[in-house]
């Protein structure tokens, strides 16, 4: 295993310490249990938004505590999920009276403990929310999930949900307006290739020289299929017609289009998949209202990539091109 | 090879054409010969800056036509210079009457077509400045360069000599500016395995299971030597010791610490590198004035980092701190 760690037991650690000596006016992290504090000044009265889930996925979260987006997040060790301990922590924290919104992505740690956490911070009257994302329409039930997936889209949830608590909106609207997120939103992934989990050593799973895992998980998980190498024209012809379907997209709907990198692929990858994308939503006569192409929720070094699409409406709209100023979202 | 492409010769065309589309309002793309205009209007009297060189570097040089840094850029191949023809296009759109600069990272092939072009830019009375950037202090003379290689530093000669055009230097000024930036900036890097140019269908170099490249080139040429795997703290260690004797650091100087990815490389690996990176400097008493990690000038889907240290004066400080609001800078 080649990885620029040392200790793979301590690679957590080392990573929030680099984090927070990247962005001291940011962010304030905390250690033993880890979690990861919104510094800039928050007005009483806002409701807070928390998120987290294994490591394994950055900038998820922790690149998106900030103004206009989360107000804590908790990493847990790679592809593991946070115990109750310092999710409790960082909901105390973004309490500011107004109740704290969890988002947590669909698999079952995650979902088992951040209950537990939004149990015990209730017993100290704060009133907790929680929107689930499921927004991977590749498979129902997966190695760590009953149900669907949370993938890429929960990044989306964390921006336009965090734009709501921003503005002023109380617990319900904002955690409406996060389902709403995630209902009206699928994603889809493909590998070209594994990653390694430093404290495993090895990679996740194996594919042959011309082989590639279509509906992959992000953290490896089992996809709808495995096929040969194509050209990127029909994989991503392939995972759009998936998500679309699976939506319900129909001539004279406005979406946003995100192509999300996998932490291995090179930038250019991106822009051919996403020049499909965009070209496929032009023949459907849907409306590309919002862009992106980047690594928004990696999995470590995986080779690969996946399409969200988000059916906007126009307070989605205005809440995702609302000002928000994060270590990854600027 | 697995990459998600269609045709290996249309890699870059299609790159171009993914990022038109996802960035209508800040780029116009031309094509045959392709080149990226800064689309928001620019003031009569401004210098211009153009910048290029092969393609699988992004998000250089493209990502970084906006307000504040480039003027226009020109991408040639993957790992290869673009001709003259497209320079002298995009020199012609950059000049508002003031004259260009040319940021030129030091490759053979770069340095000459860039030379052809301002020869025949000046022709039609355009008046351009040359500011080589040869920042890699790992070797003298490599596989495509005579002196020193032009690497992740190029980022930082671009924002700064891009602000500085911005608030309306003059020619001899932006390109003094520009010179001063790359003369007090030394970059190093190291990769743990090569990547695929689309077209030679093959990587571009062999590692063993445990060996890795010190000084390695953004285009995969060999380093100052190979070694076996080590914990990142000690390579990290190596690459700032080399860069800060090349670079003279002393105590009291002010740095601006680049930590960049390669491609391939997870993020938590970049901010393990970047938290020693910032204790060794905090020992030898050098202030870290501003940190960046990321991928700022890739080599594809490289595994591998590279440490750039800029030393600071205050009017660089200044304008590296300028607003700039590009694809990849904001």
């Amino acid at each position: 295993m080649k990885k620029l760690i040392n200790d793979p037991q301590q690679v957590v650690t080392e990573t929030l310490e680099g984090f927070a000596l990247a962005y001291p006016d940011l962010v304030e992290v905390h250690f033993d249990p880890d979690w990861v504090e919104r510094k800039v000044s928050k007005d009483a009265g806002k409701v807070g938004l928390v998120s987290g889930g294994g490591s394994g996925h950055e900038p998820l979260h922790a690149g998106y505590v900030g103004v206009g987006m989360l107000d804590a997040a908790v990493p847990g060790p790679v592809f593991t999920s946070p115990t109750p301990d310092p999710i409790v922590e960082a909901t105390r924290a973004a309490d500011k009276g107004a109740g704290v919104v969890h988002i947590v992505k669909n698999y079952t740690g995650d979902v088992l403990n951040f209950e537990t956490a939004a149990e015990l911070a209730e017993m100290d009257d704060i009133s907790v929310e929680t929107v689930l994302v499921d927004d991977d329409c590749a498979v129902e039930n997966s190695t760590w999930t009953a149900g669907r997936r949370g993938v890429a889209g929960t990044v989306l949830v964390e921006k336009i949900a965090g734009a709501a608590a921003e503005r002023g909106d109380d617990l319900a609207t904002v955690a409406a307006i996060g389902r709403r997120v995630n209902e009206n939103m699928r994603s889809m992934g493909l590998a070209l290739g594994p990653c390694t989990v430093p404290h495993a050593g090895k990679p996740s799973f194996d594919l042959a020289e011309d082989e590639i895992e279509l509906g992959i998980g992000i953290h490896g998980e089992p996809g709808y299929r495995r096929g040969h190498m194509e050209p990127a024209d029909s994989l991503t012809e392939e995972l759009y017609h998936r998500v679309r379907d699976d939506l319900g997209l129909v001539k004279g709907d406005r979406v946003i289009a995100l192509v999300n990198g996998m932490g291995g692929t090179p930038e250019s990858e991106l822009f051919i998949v996403f020049r499909k994308l965009a070209a496929l939503l032009e023949q459907d006569g849907v409306e590309r209202a919002r862009s992106l192409v980047g690594n928004y929720v990696t999995s470590l070094e995986m080779p690969g990539v996946s399409i969200t699409l988000l059916r906007l409406d126009s307070e989605m709209e205005e809440l995702f091109d609302a000002p928000a100023y994060t270590p990854a979202w600027k």
